[in-house]
């Protein structure tokens, strides 16, 4: 990242330049001679061969850092058929989660110092794996008038107070928020970051939970990609397919960031589980698709249930709950008088209703003490009972 | 670290000092309140708990961010088998491959410009992860006459040319050298940690894989546990146990730096992988141990073949492979002179006669383009099959 007018998003980050790990290398060049028939007798790899796991029937080796062939191909296939758009399957990186992604990118990005924005609220993560590794966070606080999403006029204010941004991260829809960015909203944060030479980060993790109105020309969500082959996409295998315990994501990146993030990857991680990337073959046939469609729609009736109560919880303003399975709202006067703040509210609701919420302040530092998310991928009939139990404990 | 001249071993990185994530915190006490005997419904978690994943019988969800209650009592249980040690299943942190460990590790401990020794050659992530995080790598030059490990006089010529170390990290047996500590050797090096308020980090992922002598006290490897309860202890499933892309390891933490590395950890990876913990309790098992100790002989065959066939190769010093699955030796002048250095000679040997070995640059920035590491964890066949290549190939 340049701080000069100059802007050079194309550039890794100082301290990714790291070397490979060389075994990894020789790994695929082994690979490349056995599939043009060599048969090549390998005394590199430094894990046993020749048995499975305990409780296993096949073996599952380290994969190449970047994750497997096929695997990488499905996700390029994936974005041809939800988003229209070709990815070069050499650009996909399979990470352990998202959470392996973030991490990955954010070193491949930023160095020390550098400054990156993002919405509060948002997903508490960002903020701490950032400031751990020395970046500086630049919060911008956002209210139902720009859905909870930054805006060019935002950027544009942060940095005149402050300086150039380094990054920029979005997510839609949005955790704790559920918001989601419509095309044109998305198209001139890319524009911004363009003009600005500060890298988009998009997070699309609960892309495909999405709540779309009859017409909406983009009913799965928009990514980035769609729009911009210098932003990186974060998505993962949790949300829309319920692998959340498999610990597999991925990234899509510009091309001249690949060996830098590959490098970093193949020394932090080595590769991303093995038997989830086997599985998460699976994830893109038709019938998986169908399969987890039907989910959504649990999703989407338990959504109905919470707006429908909504106006008898006496709560504050919530945000418009575009997908994500999740329902973010400031308390009400009652309750914040009653209570103190969402903290002690909610502790009060698991210890006097055995209903479990989460007060904002993971999400937001300043404001959400007075807010509480509410998640509905608990289904229906989860959502029922809960919203009988808070009626009931509030009185 | 401090850097005066008293030594604070107990203190967490001051940019370790993150908030753990709340859904986490709360996502336990549900736990607890539901062991209780309460009936919690939860609108907390941030992922869909109704229906598995595709193509898998069973759900599995987010565990804690230091893995499940069952597999850390398991790992504290072995090492009262292995070690005759209590370790309190609360100071166990299950981590997603030693990577994840070493990563989360590195974070709780260090701050950017500290200054972290380490055996060269050695594995060349711990060089890479520290570089990446803005810590200082102290290399320590070792050869054939302190059996390629770091000792108390080699530490002391350190920190009288550089100043003081924050940490130490060690690995017996090593990669690449195969090279292991004995209890007095690693005493020696736990006493001079302990004096100089130096954290000592041992990488015991190849632990079980062990050549021992006849009458050797510690067949299994000795652990730093066993010494110290301010060393951190670093081991995995990937080697003994064969479970290398499953992507599961642990660490043995200080009480103290306990909160801080959970907060990393539930901040950074959320949870380690759910399926390979479920699977990696069956480790433990007296038939699982007979079943790795099988495999251990086996690697045992190889090794001996490959130290038999060693003088007809006509390399160089080779170190002594007491453990892991690794040959570590320099190449000879003929090699050499014909080849320049060890990554033209294995690029030869690979073009040539379709046997990969790993030139030893990865593990040595200094010496290693003289030397190769074996790896014998190919089997006996595999080996027997590479020699008679490499002295056919060398002609």
């Amino acid at each position: 990242m340049t701080t000069t007018g100059v802007p050079q998003p194309s550039l890794p980050s100082r301290r990714s330049h790291v070397p490979a790990f060389e075994v990894m290398r020789i790994t695929d060049e082994i690979a490349r001679r056995r599939a043009a028939g060599h048969n090549v007798v390998s005394l590199c790899a430094g894990e046993p061969g020749a048995m499975p796991a305990p409780g296993t029937l096949k073996a599952a080796g380290y994969t190449g850092p970047l994750g497997t062939t096929p695997l990488r191909e499905a996700i390029a296939g994936h974005y041809r058929a939800w988003h229209g758009v070709e990815v070069d399957p050499g650009t996909v990186a399979v990470t352990t989660g998202s959470s392996g992604a973030f991490q990955l990118v954010f070193l491949t990005l930023f160095d020390p110092g550098d400054r990156v924005a993002l919405a509060s609220p948002g997903y508490p993560a960002y903020r701490n794996i950032l400031t751990a590794l020395g970046v500086e966070v630049v919060e911008i606080p956002t209210g139902p008038e720009t859905r909870y999403q930054p805006t060019p006029e935002l950027l544009d204010a942060v940095v005149a107070s402050g300086g150039p941004l380094a990054g920029l991260i979005i997510a839609s829809p949005a955790n704790p928020t559920g918001t989601m960015l419509s095309r044109a909203e998305l198209q001139a944060l890319v524009t911004w970051c363009d003009a600005q030479g500060t890298r988009l980060i998009s997070d699309e993790i609960y892309h495909g939970i999405t709540f779309p109105g009859a017409g909406d020309p983009d009913p799965r969500g928009v990514s980035a990609r769609e729009l911009s082959r210098e932003a990186i996409v974060i998505n993962s295998f949790s949300k829309y397919w319920g692998m959340t315990g498999w610990r597999l994501g991925w990234a899509l990146l510009p091309e001249s960031l690949v060996p830098a993030f590959e490098a970093l990857a193949s020394n932090f991680a080595l590769s991303p589980p093995a038997p989830a990337q086997e599985l998460a073959l699976q994830a893109f046939a038709p019938e998986t698709y169908a399969k987890r469609d039907a989910i959504v729609d649990d999703f989407a009736r338990a959504r109905t249930l919470i707006l429908e109560a909504a106006p008898s919880l006496n709560w504050g303003q919530a945000a418009p709950s575009d997908g994500a399975f999740y329902y973010y709202s400031e308390l009400g006067e009652a309750q914040l008088e009653q209570y103190g703040d969402s903290v002690k509210y909610a502790q009060a609701l698991l210890e006097g209703a055995d209903v479990a919420v989460v007060p904002g302040v993971d999400f937001d530092p300043v404001a959400g003490h007075r807010a509480v998310r509410l998640s509905y991928a608990a289904g229906e009939r989860a959502v029922t009972e809960a919203l009988e139990r808070i009626l009931k404990f509030q009185g």
